[in-house]
């Protein structure tokens, strides 16, 4: 079964937003076994939607249209598709309700061009709008399914989970192919590259029918995405659960989640887990850390704080940094690191304490201590301590992103050990 | 002059990237006053390729293709373009002297598979590769110049702003189409809506000759973009000059910077020129405020650091936040954060504090004070000093980012106040 995604809009053709209803429809797709072969931008223009979906249409099993279903006179989709399929405009009665209890509840008045939003091609197949006014719906022009939906990312998201995705599963089933189910899982793993990963993972998935391994770098982390397809959805998730278990055996710690985990949030349940609290202390990353640490909702039930010591004297005043270390081994130094670990570990009363402290760039590298030099270091939990040197190539904000996920890790790593150590 | 746009690979039907080339040679070529009428992607699949090539050169006047040149065997666009233009490959004599010379350097074996990095098609113009291997070259098919480019967005940048973006202006020269030269000029605010900007620029081009007038929302900011267009280059620059005067004065202060400026670099040029100094202190930020100045090269001449206090016993340990105003009004209230905002500025001695309080949800929220409310204070120089209070809706993420770029622009106002007063 092949599919086909058409976005429209004048302000796509313009470079103005980038296209992510494109990618991000593909992947679903794909992960219903349905192939995508061609994705189409075009202007807000009723020649160029006409052209776009007869093409597609020619081509595809199944059409996905994004966007021009709206309030203004750009917004030319329902009409263009209507004509396509040789069928008026209707208004859908449901969709109308909606936005009228929407504007009673806002106290704002109806106009006229409101109601164009909750038009739709006579006999359409209306899919609705969970989280938005323009109803998404389906209509078949000679024969193949075309589905529309309103261009909000948003909007668009949640169509597809509330209604769309089962409807495609319908459809694929009606044309006689039986969808195979998919299991999948998405193994998240941070401090590893690309080509080591693929190595640690050879030959994991050989002899699992059905199975099939995707990789896919997403700085500062890598993914690695392991479908498993079958007719039967006990038989795809069993044979997952298979996979799953050499999977993490050959990443080992550093695989630190799976699906829409994230470094910070994995590193919150092992503190939560075991206990103990965290402060930072930050130079070149000037509060990305701590940053990074607070993203998690709850984040405060084992984050205590932390300094950020740009200058010198800072490091003296808020960490107690000896001035000796700093004049002779500099900021940048593993004695620098070392105690700013121990001194927001110590002030703050934190079960552990990590810093930072390196050369984002551009300026500021020597022969000795190029840009791109970061020095780490973790204190606590107990008398457990570690530091580690980086030399990173790229630019500020990549060593930055890099130095402050680096650190995260390290903490985990301290954790990691002490288990071993039990 | 149309222009289209095909961009080519696997990854991106699958959805596993976001095809961000397209949106970005779409501004550029805008920006040459071509009109981008179709972005097309397809599968790395010969017939696929030859087909989104001749649909593209049966409707434009030029066609910029990205991808598809590299090493590996599915790397299909130079043999594709070959045929269609009816000639067969041969070796880019400079590419692959350029291509040795970087393996020898990297102590590299050169093997078969990497030349085919350096085939263009027989009598392309070759227009090299600032920054990779594979060079860009450009074929007429049908009397069409067709532009193929690989896929890494840093070479496509980089081979555009070297020789691609000069060679489209001659191929429209060469039409007997002369380009119409273009001053622009990005007005970047924040703090001012969409629908605010847009009031008060109201009529600010009527009048002058080819002056258009785009608004672009990049969270958290608002870009203005006006551009001029002339056959004279002058005169365009001279229509734009006089456009800018009159933005600057509808926009007032909440325009803080033009182009490729941000916020905290147009702040640290504020506080670089005033000659002081900027300490923050930050509770649901975590972070993210020093993050924001320190992205600025350069920042240590003007930041000091902070504390990042997430907890109550920090904000009394770190910047003698009484424990009467905590038990009185809470953390999240204008005593706080004006204790917070004068104690790091106290202890570390810089000129200027500021602080954030808040709750950047989801839970925590209460009927006084729901999810989004949010205290900012700045302290100093001198005896000035402000407070302010918001209450956002949005996602956590949202109201921290927020927060953060409030409490730069606070900053920045008073700064300002400072000048007025002068």
């Amino acid at each position: 079964m092949l599919g086909e995604i058409v976005t429209i809009g004048d302000e796509l053709c313009r470079g103005e937003i980038v296209d992510t209803n494109s990618s991000w429809l593909a992947e679903k797709l794909w992960d219903l076994d349905i192939t995508v072969a061609w994705m189409t931008s075009c202007r807000d223009l009723q020649a160029d939607i006409g052209r776009a979906l007869k093409e597609a249409i020619g081509r595809a099993d199944l059409v996905l249209v994004s966007g021009g279903l709206g309030p203004t006179e750009d917004d030319l989709t329902v009409d263009v598709v209507a004509a396509l399929a040789g069928v008026g405009t209707a208004e859908d009665a449901e969709a109308r309700a909606h936005m009228e209890a929407r504007y009673r509840a806002a106290n704002f008045r109806l106009t006229p061009n409101n109601l164009e939003q909750v038009l739709v091609p006579e006999g359409a197949r209306v899919l609705g709008n969970p989280v938005g006014l323009a109803p998404a719906f389906e209509v078949a022009i000679g024969g193949v399914p075309v589905v529309c939906m309103p261009g909000i990312p948003r909007e668009l998201h949640a169509i597809f989970e509330r209604s769309l995705r089962d409807r495609i599963v319908e459809l694929r089933e009606a044309r006689g192919e039986k969808v195979e189910r998919i299991a999948r899982r998405i193994f998240r793993v941070f401090g590893k590259s690309e080509s080591h990963i693929a190595a640690a993972l050879t030959g994991v998935i050989d002899g699992v029918k059905g199975a099939s391994l995707h990789y896919q770098v997403k700085f500062p982390e890598t993914l690695v995405k392991v479908v498993v397809r079958d007719r039967d959805e006990a038989q795809a998730a069993a044979r997952l659960a298979e996979v799953d278990g050499k999977i993490r055996a050959a990443l080992g710690p550093r695989l630190y989640g799976v699906d829409g985990d994230s470094l910070p949030a994995a590193l919150g349940r092992r503190l939560r887990d075991a206990g103990w609290t965290l402060a930072t202390a930050e130079s070149c990353t000037g509060g990305l850390i701590g940053a990074l640490v607070t993203r998690v909702p709850g984040s405060s039930a084992y984050y205590v704080g932390g300094a950020v010591t740009y200058t010198n004297g800072e490091k003296v005043r808020q960490l107690g940094v000896s001035g000796e270390a700093l004049d002779r081994d500099g900021a940048v130094s593993e004695a620098c690191v070392r105690q700013m670990a121990a001194g927001i570990r110590q002030r703050t009363g934190a079960g552990i304490g990590v810093a930072v402290s390196g050369i984002a760039g551009p300026d500021g590298g020597t022969p000795d201590k190029p840009v791109g030099t970061v020095w780490l270091a973790v204190d606590g939990p107990g008398d457990r301590s570690r530091t580690k040197r980086f030399t990173w190539p790229g630019a500020r904000d990549q060593v930055r992103e890099l130095a402050a996920h680096w650190a995260l890790a390290l903490v985990m790593r301290q954790l990691d050990e002490g288990k071993d150590d039990a």
